[in-house]
């Protein structure tokens, strides 16, 4: 293998065979291919791209550099979830529970947050005592005894894409879509999975900024799961506004435990049962209504919120001592009107800011600070009103983030016109077809 | 500076400043940018060029890394030559001697072959004794003796570009205009030009395989030399055919001598006189027909030969001891008719693998082994001709070598049409409008 002209050949637009894929990632995997090939090789792939066929050989090297799971021992359907990250998204929390009441066994490896987009594990790392950091065995027994299981990505499963990933971060190669598939499926396929539903958000506050661009990226990675062996379908979702109410880390757990709890805002309700029915769709091979159905039932049942609690348990943590914010500030309307936009990514950067996430890999965080909407997209408002209210911890907060943070919220004379939050669903027929 | 936005900037297609290209430079210079992101850069760069001020931005900054020459005190116009390379030319052997002998001082800082293309270094070390390795000092004391030195590259001038350089070569990022243009013109302007003429080969033997592209790097690098406020003209010469009859090492030394001799093929000659005369003109500041009188002055008197005598002398080495093959093997015509082509390349890959060239960096030559060419492009020959001799060294010849040899030879039973050896000067008109 001569590696400048296997760059060369991709740099020239040709594709690259699964052998000399394989060969390259392995190579990589094992240090023998230096990390400045790698970076013009990635930065060939971004001008070039790669096909669907060279994308699942790229993917099943990556997943392959690691180790990876086999939990049909525990005998259910092995189902995940993966979203493209938005601000406000607590879904995975909802949903892997709801999921394991229905039936799945989810193992979810999820990540946390850098740069705007929150973590699943920041919000879970909120509750006191909870490890995100389980071994394979301990991940398995709380799978076997609860149906699922949220920890963080580790250096065991696909090493090179965590390599290549912090590569791409410092190289100007992190918008490339083949690469994107092939990073998140390496990991997500490392599960073992039998199904995978993808939540792929579009919107400003978004990675994928066009509904053409979301829609590409989900064929992309459909492809690749279902060449991989793997039910895979898409659900194209708004990420405009923030997801719910609550913005932030301990915040967000709580409005995670309103929504198994039956309350909380009904259009993150939504999104919850028809993704987690989507899971359960493709896990138990059942007609999505007769999925919606039972989904509906483990949330109505509050078998949903148990499983969720005995998760926390079994991974160390205490919900009942779940952080409060040392104090609230309430961001007030300066005109009346509707609010017609809600700039969910001027708020995450600004909570970012102010220390709820953060903007170098390792940094600490505080699962206090947050926001709290309390005005959504659509209602009415007088001067002085409530938009908002700031959830405060340890720091003092600026003024020019709470100035941020209000300038966020517009009012319009007019109310905005309706949109949906689910755009739509991508790989259901085609797959309903072929094997469903 | 934040890296990864400049390199994602160029990767968008979007100009990066001076400052900018200059700190990028200056950082990569001082090993403060790692590899893998000037590889990266270097891609994007591929892909999206750079513009004539990010080029000379880009130059001046590689340049700058360095050490640099200033040579006026020596009170003669500097001026130097470069050839994109080709097989068979020993020109820059032949111009140095006469454009001194016409009184510039010509500051030559060569390069040693890979790949297919010779190096003069390489040449001229073939002469037992020859010392290319003079500091500075030694250097400048030469080019004021004689009027013109031939040193190798080292590590003081532009070093950032040699190390840009071999990432480029492992990264798939060697084929770009600009960056070629930059590594070029750092290394030559370094010298401290007054003016500079550019030797840009054209065909299956060269870098560049279309006048087209041959047009456009000539066309930058003579952008760049200007920028920098060097006179800057560029020969488009033919690169299909080897240069003259010798292709080797020590055998192409003894054909330069035999042009400064008043001897050797008159096409070869010609090419010399020209792109010296070019030197002289933009030099001296003289029309090109009294600086093509000088040259031919010069030729004619034998002061070429003397000075080239004085150079070699000056820096150690013995002509009378150039070493010869231990034996000739005659190519010989299988059929008659017209030699209709010669293929440059296949002769130029062949002599490498038999230990006239290198395959990798460092490797070590036998300048004795090389081929002379009996039969030219148009000689008419029958059954059993000679075409060339293979010029022997200390290993045998390998009988799939000789035949490669001798099928780089095409007899046709017509002869070929005439083609021109310089395809056209750039530059030169609206340079004299200029400032000439």
């Amino acid at each position: 293998m001569h590696v400048p002209s296997l760059i060369a050949r991709k740099r020239d637009g040709q594709r690259l065979g699964d052998d000399e894929i394989r060969a390259l990632i392995h190579a990589y995997a094992i240090g023998d291919l230096p990390e400045e090939q790698m970076s013009a090789l990635a930065m060939a792939v971004y001008f070039r791209g790669l096909d669907d066929a060279e994308t699942a050989a790229w993917t099943s090297a990556m997943l392959r550099s690691g180790e990876t799971l086999d939990l049909h021992g525990l005998g259910r359907p092995v189902v995940d979830k993966h979203s493209t990250g938005g601000v406000g998204d607590k879904v995975s929390l909802i949903l892997a529970p709801l999921a394991a009441a229905c039936g799945l066994t989810v193992p979810m490896v999820s990540g946390r947050g850098l740069g705007h987009t929150g973590g699943t594990i920041d919000k879970l790392e909120a509750i006191p005592g909870f490890s995100a950091d389980l071994d394979a065995a301990a991940f398995t027994r709380v799978l076997g005894d609860v149906g699922c299981a949220i920890i963080g990505a580790t250096d065991k499963i696909a090493p090179a894409d965590r390599r290549l990933y912090a590569l791409r971060d410092v190289t100007g190669t992190v918008p490339s879509i083949p690469l994107i598939v092939a990073s998140i499926m390496s990991k997500k396929l490392a599960e073992g999975l039998d199904g995978l539903v993808l939540d792929v958000k579009v919107g400003r506050a978004a990675f994928m900024t066009t509904l053409e661009d979301a829609r590409e990226l989900a064929r992309r990675m459909i492809a690749t799961g279902r060449a991989m062996g793997v039910r895979t379908a898409a659900m194209l979702t708004r990420m405009e506004e923030p997801l719910g109410l609550m913005v932030g880390n301990a915040c967000e757990v709580e409005e995670a435990v309103d929504i198994l709890e039956g309350r909380g805002p009904a259009e993150l309700a939504r999104l919850c049962l028809e993704q987690t029915a989507l899971m359960v769709h493709l896990g138990l091979d059942i007609p999505l209504d007769d999925a919606h159905l039972r989904v509906a039932t483990a949330l109505d049942s509050g078998r949903g919120r148990e499983v969720f609690g005995r998760m926390v348990h079994a991974q160390g943590g205490n919900l009942d001592a779940l952080p409060q914010p040392r104090e609230e500030r309430v961001l007030r309307a300066t005109q009346a009107g509707f609010v017609s936009d809600i700039d969910g990514y001027a708020i995450a950067t600004t909570l970012v800011k102010m220390g709820a996430g953060r903007q170098k890999a390792g940094a600490p965080i505080d699962p206090r600070i947050g926001l709290r909407l309390v005005a959504t997209r659509g209602d009415r408002v007088e001067v002085g009103d409530p938009l908002g209210l700031v959830l405060v911890g340890d720091r003092p907060v600026q003024d020019d983030h709470v100035e941020a943070l209000a300038a966020a919220f517009a009012i319009a004379d007019a109310p905005p016109a309706e949109v949906p939050s689910i755009y739509e669903v991508v790989g259901l027929e085609s797959q309903s077809a072929l094997s469903l």
